[in-house]
């Protein structure tokens, strides 16, 4: 079976959640909206999601698997996990790593919200002061608060090498993006406060590091990261240039 | 086994949405925060969010069950729903309910950010003029998109009862809370879009009436609407105060 994936063809968004759990597992997929002629591009995408689904996406990303379509980042990792051996067969573990994967989608929905912080239908120069004050508050709260979790999810055990222990699920995968895409987005406070994460750090380099994902990373499916999508690089919501200090200690 | 929830006592929250499930079951379960003497109230749950959990939760709610610690709303009704019957059994409806369930999750953080679009850490106060924005944007853009959405759900097919169809699910309760709390928080924008979501309406006063739901409402377990929660009732962000106009269709 080929998957066919869907989701706005220009930035990483949540897609890219789903693209990195799929191209872990070497899995056949279509990116559908990202593909010209019949039946592809953006037209298909829009298609599903004005049309008569039995299961109706709320929002891109979703998936065709066969007969069935999911929508929902979290739920289509949940559904490929077993899958494709990115998640524990015990259900113990694909309840944890479904918990961890539902803490780091709050994660990213304050991380965007950070230059969206009024509407997502007005452009972020339309609320530039909002977004200051949210991101100001975010760097010096949120940031710590979910990395410092994360850390010591990771610090359990010090042989620990990804969330779960020994073995990668597809949280990591997605950990892997919320850490690239923060230190695209806010690079000073990133680099400031690094010496807090440093397993946070390896994780990411372990995850660049595999040999899929390593030739992902340099193929044209990877969507780099961009002033559209989720993680922005806006200097003036990134800690120094605000205020010179760096961001608080994780709590 | 005996269900222990733990969540804030003060407010119904993201607690509620586990609360209604288990209730639902006819599920024993303790409320261990609102309770008192040793091993219970808030200092219970601070100790297991400050301690060394195995698979520790980012924020309450949190369940444990038996040998489990389960953090994450959605994460915790999934697992509750085919314990309980409040879940079909085939793969595709689990992951269908568990779709609708994010979606309602979603939905609840926008909700909340109406009245803190800044900080979680700020009070109301301090960021009412951001509040204003925001709930401005959200009842114009937001609540018609999400309302739209899940009545075209309920409105497939002419006979269904619930989001599902003919049976209750986790989300369905969910959903009820949310309508409930959305008529709390914007009185005035609610009604006025009423008969927008006559589907959505039929569902709230149908689970209203299940025979363990009403007697849960009537009791003392039941946690009001209050200020302090996800759904606060500020006049000064509801529609008709600030403009006179309704809210617009569901698109």
């Amino acid at each position: 079976m080929i998957y066919e994936l869907y989701y706005w063809p220009s930035i990483p968004g949540r897609g890219e959640f789903v693209r990195l759990a799929l191209e872990e597992a070497g899995a056949p997929y279509l990116d559908v909206a990202r593909r010209s002629g019949k039946g592809s591009g953006i037209p298909a995408m829009v298609r599903v999601l004005s049309g008569r689904a039995a299961t109706p996406p709320f929002a891109p990303p979703f998936l065709k698997a066969g007969r069935l379509l999911i929508g929902q980042t979290a739920n289509i990792l949940q559904f490929l996990g077993p899958r494709h051996g990115l998640v524990p067969t015990s259900e113990a573990g694909r309840l944890w790593t479904h918990q961890l994967q539902l803490t780091i989608a709050d994660f990213v929905v304050e991380i965007h919200d950070t230059h969206h912080p009024i509407s997502g239908t007005l452009y972020y120069g339309d609320q530039k002061t909002e977004a200051r004050r949210r991101a100001s508050a975010f760097l010096k709260d949120r940031l710590p608060k979910y990395l410092g979790y994360f850390e010591g999810v990771l610090g359990q055990y010090p042989a620990r090498r990804f969330l779960l222990g020994s073995r990668l699920t597809y949280a990591d995968l997605s950990m892997f993006q919320v850490m690239a895409g923060l230190r695209f987005a806010f690079p000073v406070a990133m680099h400031s406060a690094a010496r807090h994460f440093p397993r946070l750090s390896s994780l990411q380099a372990e995850i660049v590091g595999r040999p899929r994902i390593a030739a992902y990373l340099k193929s044209s499916r990877r969507i780099g990261f961009n002033n559209e999508g989720i993680f922005r690089h806006y200097p003036e919501l990134d800690a120094a240039r605000r205020s010179g200090r760096s961001v608080s200690k994780p709590t």
